[in-house]
């Protein structure tokens, strides 16, 4: 007989019942051909001498093993392992048998190109990033109220059952009021979708507009999640050169005159990586060349609410007439990164479809936190943070000129008009690669400077995000980047 | 001359600042043509006084409009609109000149096949749901708390910034023993992608699992979301006859002889639609063709919790030892719909791929409430809930089993051991199309009772959820569908 007494091992201080306990136990033996198909089971009351359990417990265990069908009982003769239980082939021994395994035993397509890993963050080094939110601004209190108070009202179980795939009537809205009045966009209900942030927005729209190999334009430098996502969607990217008046409309032109292009990327406002500002010139000749050929413009207004010296430039939406630009905006960046809400704005058809493919990625929004959200914004206190956080990027903006000015040997740059980054040119002979290695022994992390020039353009320069960093880690910034040039200018003298 | 005064208006009251709506309307000018290339504007003496504004808006809104390139100014000459702007080509007059249009201008592949649409709830009606929680039951108030709270924490910023995309570590730990513990699932921390609930787990595993034409088993009955999922990720869907133990895995069996399967859907613990429970011996044989035929087991476990008369039934994946099963579950479904938080558990590098993937579609998830949820489960307020909802869910479906037994002239049921629906077979000749037709009459809306057999199985049954109505619903529910029969009986004699 097998040896129940050693075998079973029950923790009555375990949150699962006992019966259950002893149940998955004698699964566990049957699936491993201990406990062989046809073998009987001592009656309960033996079986709770044997283990030390009250008799019922065991009328339970095998009750609940009846059911889920893994023993039969024959009245008057006992209870037994069911006859037709197909053992589960046992795993090789050398693998641990408690476990899910580390690979799976079957095959799947890998989706991912980037190798993009974040690493933990660790206490004394700095983190160089390419323009993100300082977050210990963020007012979290005010909005953890809010929250708080759109749960506490007594229509909140109306926001609690499933909802609109278009996201919450509330906040859309508010938006269709807030983006007209803040960026000249004449949109209504019909054209606005909220979205889960920027990345959300680009992925529908990716998945709408490409199929195996159709093709988007793009500039040789460009924001690379954004080229990822599109290669995730199997869309033929083509490199249009970026200059100093962002991407080159011309070049555009020349590639719609021998192809059919589904969609344009642009970062209008501020080129991601480069900060440069696309001209009035060529916004006209994109928004004619969309309308010419037919193909969209996905318009990724990231950083719209970041400007230092004058008004943004409205955005390409503004002037669409025609229905070919898709808008994409967010509140994380403007907020904080952990709240992921933000918006697509396009023709109704294009909303609607986006709306109903939403259905099958991720069914839908989070309609508290976009009720937090209308609120937030509808009481002002989105532009009252807005105004706030600018004068304090200002400020961080003037602090990291003053240092560059001091590392003019070698580095070249302009002062951003906005945005939370600067773009920074490495002179020659100096190489970032050089640079990030030897700034790691100064407790600086440069991070990825690679995925900057993907295409390889060999300009040479990374993001130098200025917006997180307070007085105080400007100073330890720059202290540790003054020790890394001057260690590297000597090794390449040597 | 242009008449600006008439042609210009300014708001004061406006959010807007002047100079910034008076650029706006020039701009709206020159890209209509009204205002020329080449045109010289009026100084800004001569515009102050012909529009009635202060000189130094004026100044201030053409040094905005010669920064963003549309005008240029000639030292000594004068202002005049940039030479080389194109002119926006305008749009056939008889639409409105002001908002998106409501088509695009470019071409776009229709993604969505179910033609599904929400609609309005109104008052006075009853609806009938395939098994929804009673979100009046939710808890809100202590979650909202706990969210407070975790915003109100000293080391809230480190939840701000842009997080993990497998999820919050802290919900991450705290699942590992949840499930270890409810479920017997033996996973550690490399195995659980938290997810924005069921529907993004189904989306992920798709992606990674199916390319045009990958073959997908599923149940001739089957979740029609998953169907809709597959068939957008290109899949060919194969289908198997589901009986009173779920899916006939010897038909499984078969498909797999003869052509290379990719994965199959399984709901395991209630089949949905038809609620029956996969027999002990099928799910080891599933488990067994798996692991010889490398298919993976798509397991969406989506009423785990809800069980009536026993324990529920461990997943297949607490008995998975070769890597074959992708474990989906949620928590919306137990606490209220509106909390997109669910979980995908799998072999290593499946969940490592899943996690790049979900990159690129939403980012991320939101740490502060995956924390939230980290708190409700980890003081054993979740096991309170659903101990809570259990008890009164029972007494509903008994409530509905009393009123059903009272029509059995029209309808075939089995009590639901667990889940949140019956699956309510109608007799024939009647119809559910006749049913629903009449039961609107009676302000009863049966919904989309066709999506439960797309596959034209002819079963003639639908989904009918009991877990949302109080005592007081369920009597006028069952008023109504009384009227409704006995109408409908009425009709098909005459």
């Amino acid at each position: 007989m097998i040896p129940y007494k050693s075998i079973i091992s029950i923790d009555k201080k375990r949150q699962q019942a006992v019966y259950l306990q002893l149940a998955n136990q004698l699964i566990e033996l049957m699936k491993s051909g201990i406990l062989l198909p046809n073998a009987k089971l001592p009656s309960s009351r033996i079986m709770a001498d044997l283990i030390g359990l009250h008799r019922k417990t065991i009328v339970a265990c095998y009750d609940e093993l009846l059911i889920q069908g893994w023993l039969v009982s024959i009245p008057k003769k006992g209870t037994y392992v069911h006859a037709e239980l197909p053992l589960l082939k046992p795993r090789a021994l050398e693998q641990n048998h408690k476990s899910i395994p580390s690979k799976t035993g079957f095959s799947f397509y890998k989706k991912d190109q980037s190798n993009r890993r974040l690493s933990d963050r660790k206490a004394g080094i700095t983190y160089v990033n390419d323009g993100v939110t300082d977050v210990r601004l963020t007012p979290i209190k005010e909005i953890a109220q809010i929250y708080k108070s759109v749960c506490n009202s007594r229509l909140v179980p109306r926001h609690l059952g499933y909802g609109s795939t278009l996201g919450s009537l509330e906040l859309r809205k508010v938006l269709v009021t807030y983006l007209n009045e803040t960026r000249g966009i004449k949109l209504t209900l019909d054209n606005i979708l909220i979205t889960r942030g920027s990345q959300h927005g680009i992925y529908l729209a990716s998945q709408l507009l490409v199929k195996s190999g159709d093709i988007i334009i793009a500039g040789t430098t460009n924001y690379i999640s954004a080229d990822y996502t599109f290669v995730n969607a199997d869309a033929k990217i083509l490199r249009i050169p970026v200059d100093d008046h962002g991407i080159d409309t011309k070049a555009v032109e020349l590639i719609c005159k021998k192809k059919k292009v589904k969609a344009i990327y642009v970062t209008s406002h501020h080129h991601h990586p480069t900060t440069k500002t696309m001209s009035a010139e060529r916004r006209l000749h994109l928004l004619n060349l969309a309308q010419e050929y037919k193909f969209a413009i996905i318009e990724d207004d990231y950083d719209y609410d970041f400007h230092y010296n004058q008004a943004p430039i409205l955005p390409l939406m503004s002037h669409d007439i025609h229905g070919q630009v898709i808008y994409i905006g967010s509140l994380c960046k403007t907020v904080a990164p952990t709240f992921r809400v933000g918006y697509m704005i396009a023709a109704k058809d294009f909303v609607t479809e986006a709306a109903n493919l939403r259905r099958y990625i991720d069914r839908q929004g989070d309609p508290l936190l976009e009720l937090t959200f209308a609120r937030f914004i509808q009481s002002g206190s989105l532009n009252r943070h807005i105004n706030k956080t600018l004068k304090v990027y200002r400020k961080r903006r003037d602090l990291f000129v003053n240092q560059l000015n001091e590392l003019k040997e070698f580095f070249e740059f302009d002062i951003p008009a906005g945005g939370m980054a600067f773009w920074l040119r490495l002179k020659r002979p100096y190489t970032w690669d050089q640079v990030a290695t030897i700034a790691r022994n100064h407790k600086l992390e440069i991070g990825e400077w690679q995925r900057y020039d993907l295409n390889n353009n060999g300009h040479n320069a990374i993001r130098l995000g200025f917006a997180t960093y307070n007085e105080e880690e400007i100073d330890s910034l720059f202290d540790k980047l003054h020790k890394t040039m001057k260690s590297l200018k000597r090794q390449v003298k040597l």
